[in-house]
């Protein structure tokens, strides 16, 4: 939507200085930082007035006013909202989610923090009379001085990534029924062994004293929207060099409160390895090399650690053909319309001829 | 540690309206607020004091000032350090981790916002000078207002809960190497079948268009330090009010993007039920039943749905030993000394004769 302000247009002016409202016309306005919504405009604005009254006193101002489109204006001077009954038909700018919820719009937002704090305040008092119950409020980190306001209002934080912070409030009584926080990492080992029986091994630059020296295989994590079989290639590719294919997940860890107090899910796959010539990543690792499956698992700290030996036991197992992994299969879902990963074990690729033990 | 300030320590003391500093005496203090580190105190103190010179000017004040144990004392007044050089010496209380980082200590910070912002900024000089890597500063919700002034000093956003916003800065030159936020939501669907073939099912209260009318398993996400198994067990508990244990992972799917641009892994378990009376969760669920196991996969909403179809598929064919689950073992590892859930389907357990295909 687009606004226009023509000059004639009758604002309703306040400067705290003349300690009173008066009314008066708007001669001319050049306007920035401009706006539109259905329920209102903030404006930032040079302006200067004219009093209605015979008597002349002109003066020019810089500031944020919010105005409602279709009422006579109420310029806010100072970041101070100068009709209350006004801004109290003024709501922030949302959507509606499919749970009575109210998703604030984040482009939208007013760009004085004195103002955003009155129309914040009163959209709530508007989603509560119309019976709405979560309300989601995504506030981009340019805007953060935002952040203290919505606290101070009752928002609770919810999540953040690097470019904002989400904050919620939920208006019934009692507990909120809002969807936690991502819960877990996910990360991936890759078992990439080839025909000479090698299995691809690193060592890494930064880790704990246990695992120095260690021959390891390679491992990271997978992206917040990357498929498992995806983010394994990739980390094998980014720490080594080696091009892959994604054969199985062999099994998978479940670690509690490893970081944040969030869990860790590992999955270990294998993979068909497609090329030879090493590479290594420089930034975290510190060497690679293809070394002889027996080398490698007769390495004190992984014959010695319970859970690595296990983990190498089913891979030669699965070599052996006397394991079965998890294959991923893309399936569709009517219920949400979406393509995912289902991972399971039934053998009907080529390369999973897996026999139960 | 603990600090005690005597009535003699000499002290440096500024006041703007004075336009000057002066050096005088403290003659009296009275603290409140106080905390103590290796580096510094921050204290909020009326005093009042006497300047040095015969001419005497008394005068009492309410404010927080920075002190350094070791030196003259600098006084902050209404917020501005008045001696750059010592609060440089200044820095926040922290700990180091093991990759060159630094912990800021969150209940130690400063309780003003402009000493905040001062000590911030000496501390990233200092922690720069000693070549630390990455800083981590969490944020309690209730000092929000410190989101702003540490975004300003360049800290990104990078996650947060309902009680702090965590924040980070990288001091090396190049691309952040600390690890990302939580990725994954994990939830859990429940299968748990009698001894009459009957499916434990659930109508669930809020469920979008495409399952209104649906009998579905019992599913929900599992907490952010919970077992998997532990999970099903207690989201069908709180569903139906059915005790069960957990048998096996059937499969797992994995869907992306699903909330709030995280991914989603939602595990197949297989659970035996241990008492048969159903008690509805009201909040969520509107009805909860057992449904002969015939009924509930003739379901057309089952039945036309690729991905539940393979999945209840699999868990009949996991009834009759044709097709094989994911077991959960308890690992130890000595990398991390960490107690873990390794899943994966060697049949080692009573009830698992699992037969590959």
């Amino acid at each position: 939507m687009e606004c226009k302000l023509l000059d004639s247009t009758r604002v309703c002016l306040g400067r705290s200085c003349l300690n009173r409202f008066s009314r008066c016309r708007v001669d001319a306005v050049t306007f920035s930082n401009q706006f539109c919504s259905s329920r209102g405009m903030l404006i930032k604005a040079s302006y200067s007035t004219t009093r209605k009254s015979k008597q002349s006193i002109d003066w020019v101002g810089q500031d944020n006013f919010t105005v409602a489109n279709d009422s006579p204006w109420i310029i806010e001077t100072n970041g101070i909202i100068l009709s209350p009954s006004l801004v109290e038909s003024t709501v922030l700018d949302y959507s509606e989610d499919k749970y009575d919820g109210v998703v604030i719009d984040p482009d939208r937002l007013p760009s004085n923090p004195k103002a955003f704090a009155s129309i914040l305040r009163a959209s709530l008092s508007h989603w509560r009379l119309k019976g709405k119950k979560g309300i989601w409020l995504k506030l981009p980190v340019e805007r953060s001085e935002l952040v203290p306001i919505a606290v101070k209002e009752g928002f609770e934080y919810h999540h953040a990534e690097r470019q904002y912070l989400m904050l919620t409030y939920w208006i019934p009584q009692g507990p909120s029924l809002l969807p936690d926080n991502a819960s877990h990492h996910v990360g991936i080992g890759g078992f990439v062994i080839n025909d000479q029986d090698e299995v691809l091994v690193v060592q890494e630059k930064y880790c704990p004293p246990a695992c120095v020296g260690l021959w390891k295989l390679p491992t990271g994590y997978i992206l917040e929207s990357e498929e498992i079989y995806t983010g394994a290639v990739r980390e094998v590719k980014e720490e080594t060099g080696i091009d892959s294919e994604f054969v199985e997940v062999i099994a998978f860890r479940h670690a509690l409160s490893v970081a944040f107090e969030k869990s860790d899910l590992f999955f270990i796959c294998m993979l068909r390895p497609l090329s030879t010539k090493i590479k290594v990543d420089d930034q975290e690792i510190q060497a690679a090399k293809w070394m002889p499956l027996a080398e490698f698992v007769e390495q004190p700290l992984i014959k010695e650690d319970n859970m690595f030996y296990k983990i190498i036991e089913m891979c030669i197992a699965r070599l052996g053909k006397r394991y079965c992994g998890l294959v991923s299969h893309r399936v569709v879902s009517k219920f949400d319309g979406k393509t995912s990963s289902l991972y399971y074990n039934v053998a009907d690729s080529q390369d999973s001829i897996c026999q139960g033990s």
